[in-house]
């Protein structure tokens, strides 16, 4: 069993989150997502549904702590071709992720490939930055559960130098060698550092919502990834994000709104297109 | 009263739907979505809560037909910035739609812009393409609720050349002359035809999962709207739409999971970018 793996194990309906996963206090969103996902996928296995999650929303309703978190769950639909749970996840009496998943059949769904976007062309995983340990970062346990190599033309932001162009890409895997699953990929499509930080803006950025889709099952090694905004809009901002396999198929994409504190000067130093 | 607003009208937690608001036999999923919109505004202004959407997400878990629709709402939290509730949309025994929304104040949430996408140029709603009524749009009745001015660039489908490219433009709004408002949003996001029907996929495309930012409150006038796909893969494809208002605003934006039926033709007429 791999630290993942363990963190997504449910027994009646009850999981224990170690301290490894949090950001600051507060255990990483992405996990409660894969953790909710597996929960959905267990309530269906009970009425011998699909397991492979297609669609999934979230909403972020309070912070939770490491500790145990009580998974409670409804079968919404159990059809033919696709299949829906949603699940609440609690700690004490606080209810702290609404979630709902739709499942289907991802091999039947994943071929043929009649578009898709190609992934970005990055540097060796060798001469991309390492995510950074110290300063700001120091709390994030969750990195030590990463490996995650950001491409050094979109790391400006770690140099004081931010680009300013709400981009960042990166390789990314388990640090554990785990390799990546269906169930994995909630977790990774939000293990990146918030696109905002391409503004300057280092500060943490609170997930309100978050949709995500798997499109693919992913092939062994390392997954690339993209997140990028084009709207930050008096203190909110989309971030969408995109992750390919090893072979360069898509595999998942979300979409999060999420909150930010942008910098004094971004109001004149990051201009509208429209007024460019 | 507009017709929109009647549509829109909860008496005791029901809604009396028209057939003026269907596609073939359903009613369209876009007013459904602004209706459990309205119910969750409804149940947030019961405990003097927010009033604006800022998020939302929507499963589609059955068709609903014209006639009565029953709201079920549970305010999930009522916060100091966020609050959020979920509503169930269902039809005698069937639940149609599991909705999630969460409100904020959007009058706070909207200034200042500090990146915004620019809208698209587009040529004069006078010379745009009214969205035809004939053939297969005659059992659209929802179009006659729409005046919808389709970009010619992005039109070629309806005269049997499809432009392949997953993209279409256009000018939208309420065929009587109702203004646009946040509540109408969740709606227009959904209203145009799929972007699918760019590869000559002229079906019905159903959503089966839908989720929705509303960025700021819209001003009076003609929206602008844009709609993209990106990757169509095993009959499943996301469809990312952005609306500005007549300010050029962003306004909305949303992303769907939905299905496509695609001609046999299209492996070898679309190719993915990657193999290009």
């Amino acid at each position: 069993m791999t630290e993942f793996d363990d963190a997504l194990t449910l027994t009646d309906g009850r999981a224990d989150l170690t301290d490894g996963w949090v950001i600051g206090e507060a255990v990483n969103g992405g996990l409660l997502m894969s953790l909710a996902t597996k929960a959905a996928a267990d309530a269906l296995s009970a009425v011998d549904s699909h397991q492979d999650p297609v669609a999934f929303s979230t909403t972020f309703l309070a912070a939770a702590q490491p500790g145990q978190v009580r998974a409670e769950t409804q079968v919404l639909r159990a059809g033919r071709s696709f299949s829906t749970a949603e699940v609440t996840l609690s700690q004490g009496d606080v209810a702290c992720v609404r979630h709902t998943a739709t499942f289907a059949d991802l091999d039947a769904n994943s071929e043929p490939v009649h578009l898709q976007e190609a992934p970005p062309e990055l540097p060796d995983p060798e001469v991309c930055a390492p995510a950074a340990r110290g300063g700001f970062a120091e709390k994030i346990r969750l990195l030590d559960r990463l490996d995650m190599r950001i491409d050094p033309l979109t790391v400006g932001w770690a140099l004081g130098q931010p680009a300013r162009d709400g981009e960042m890409r990166a390789w990314i895997r388990f640090a554990d060698g785990r390799e990546p699953d269906v169930l994995s990929l909630p977790f990774f499509l939000d293990a990146m550092p918030p696109v905002t930080f391409t503004f300057g803006a280092l500060g943490w950025a609170p997930t309100i919502a978050f949709s995500g889709h798997v499109r693919s099952r992913p092939a062994p090694g390392w997954l690339r990834m993209r997140i990028t905004t084009r709207n930050v809009i008096g203190g909110l901002f989309e971030e969408d994000a995109i992750i390919w396999d090893s072979r360069g198929h898509v595999v998942a994409q979300s979409r999060q709104l999420a909150g930010v504190r942008m910098p004094a000067d971004s109001e004149r130093g990051t201009r509208a297109p429209e007024s460019a």
